[in-house]
């Protein structure tokens, strides 16, 4: 399964607004019907939206030539529109400016880097899992957070990849799927996702994790990353700090799955990296409907930082960061 | 106020399957009425069950003696009915036995006794609360979970008993309070104790405890205690280990409130302890609407173990136990 892909000259989206009861494919023609999927979340996930801006502008490019029109026009037109649906979706703006550089090179050059593209999601995803899958290698019990899966990126995703690999290693028992309130990626996408693939999981609530990993029924904790400071400090979905902490009591191993590109050199520790505070609504409702006693207001940070002393590894398409080599990941850009 | 109460030979419940949307008390004159309410959890909370079961013995003995019937028969019908109801909750079979134990003593020692044990819960409410404070002097942002307040008992519970006696000297800044999933009695009852006592607060999802602790926005951790082994190791809420997993790499005052009555000497260690799993439901559902995905299953256990090492200090009625005492723990049975 991919989330997004380039069929015949049209983009084919799963509709991730109608997961997990629904799962409905959408055919995208044109950049006008492609920028309201993003805007309406049918597509989503850092990974993904790059993809996504690379194929949009390959589509640009396909109708045009299509049409016997001019190309590059087409593409600086298009690169307008999607670079405004989600603005601060840099990896949107990202994919859509590679191909805006290739503009005059003629359509299947730029339908080919946009696939090229698209292509490096799926190996970077297929290498974090299989060198996750082997540093792992015998563990039959693992813990996720959030949805670091093929619905954040194109076909496997980050933390999911490893557990699909080591799920293929025929020696995984059970994956503890965290919910993640506020907005249950977990119990909505994870747990669709690796009832998909036929993984063994069972999902749980975010404060039951601590007493079954320090209870010694996990194995190893495997979740993605939003951004990793250059010291190594993990930013990820808000409770992803505690599953550290609970690891680091039990002594098994904390992996973060993610690519190179979320290593932020910008950033020299977690602590640096602004925590998004989103609607107090998320936590004080829940399915429209006024849980919190009236008058109550609610804080909701949307990430966490695990500092990188409770990290085990980092795992990323081209290499597994382990502590004795943390100097590398300040150092190597 | 109080859950529950004696007023001119009846009894005064706070419903409190309407919290925190509506705050209605219930006046009940029979043992046949208590049951009702006891069964379908208007009242509820251990130590609120034990006064329950007092006071239902001497409604059944006030209303006895308003007919001119004999006293003592009225009362071994009345025990009967009021353990059968919640078989389990031992507290509420100990209230009884209290009352059942001076049965030919006449009306008015038998009100009395019914009495003396809702003063007793009282007091120790409120001695629990003046020590805890007294020890978290200075305190001016404390982090809780789930409820441990007047709605598990009578007047003003445990941990939230020490966090009204924080507030009452006027130091208290933030009050952040779990929701605790999955039954959410942090934002469904704690925050709507704390707002009727205009405690300044805020509710956060359960997985956002520990960025706050570590992050350095919380100066002590309280919470309460469902069962405390003779070694000290508590047993609460799910998601309790996690907050004091943070609060010891914070390094600050992880407290546990609970009145005597909760060591179990007969538990060694925490492990000792059963840990009830409740329907999957519960994970899976919220407000009734199916939100995993389909075909995927939960895990759901009720409580979590805090090792005895992560504790700063347990507050009953009584004392403080802090660690370097904790050998008493164990032995002052």
């Amino acid at each position: 399964m991919r989330t997004i892909d380039w069929v015949d000259g049209n983009l084919l989206i799963l509709d991730q607004t109608l997961l997990p009861h629904q799962e409905r494919f959408l055919v995208v023609s044109t950049v006008a019907e492609l920028a309201v999927e993003i805007r309406r979340l049918a597509v989503r996930g850092a990974m993904a939206l790059g993809v996504a801006g690379a194929l949009g502008m390959a589509l640009a490019a396909f109708r045009a030539a299509e049409r016997d029109e001019a190309v590059a026009p087409a593409l600086i037109e298009a690169a307008e529109v999607l670079r405004n649906v989600r603005p601060t979706a840099v990896n949107l703006a990202w994919g859509v400016d590679q191909v805006v550089a290739v503009r005059e090179a003629g359509v299947q050059t730029i339908v080919a880097t946009a696939l090229a593209i698209r292509d490096a999601d799926i190996r970077s995803g297929r290498a974090i899992g299989a060198r996750g899958a082997a540093l792992l290698k015998g563990v039959r019990r693992v813990l996720t957070h959030c949805n670091a899966g093929a619905l954040a990126g194109v076909e496997c995703g980050t933390a999911l990849s490893i557990i699909q690999s080591l799920n293929a290693m025929a020696e995984l028992e059970i994956v503890y799927v965290c919910e993640t309130r506020p907005l249950l990626q977990g119990s909505r996408l994870t747990a669709w996702e690796l009832g998909r693939a036929e993984v063994p999981h069972k999902v749980i609530v975010d404060g039951a994790a601590a007493g079954l990993v320090v209870g010694g029924q996990v194995d190893a904790v495997v979740v993605g990353a939003d951004r990793i400071a250059a010291n190594g400090d993990v930013v990820n979905k808000v409770g992803t700090l505690g599953h550290a902490l609970a690891a680091k009591r039990a002594r098994i191993p904390f992996i973060v799955a993610a690519p190179e590109a979320t290593i932020d050199r910008g950033c020299a520790v977690g602590a640096d990296v602004p925590i998004e505070e989103r609607d107090a609504v998320e936590v004080l409702e829940i399915a429209g409907k006024r849980v919190a006693a009236s008058g109550s207001t609610a804080f909701n940070p949307a990430f966490d930082v695990t500092p990188v002393d409770l990290v085990t590894a980092i795992i990323t398409e081209e290499r597994a960061i382990t502590p004795t080599d943390r100097a590398s990941l300040a150092t190597s850009f």
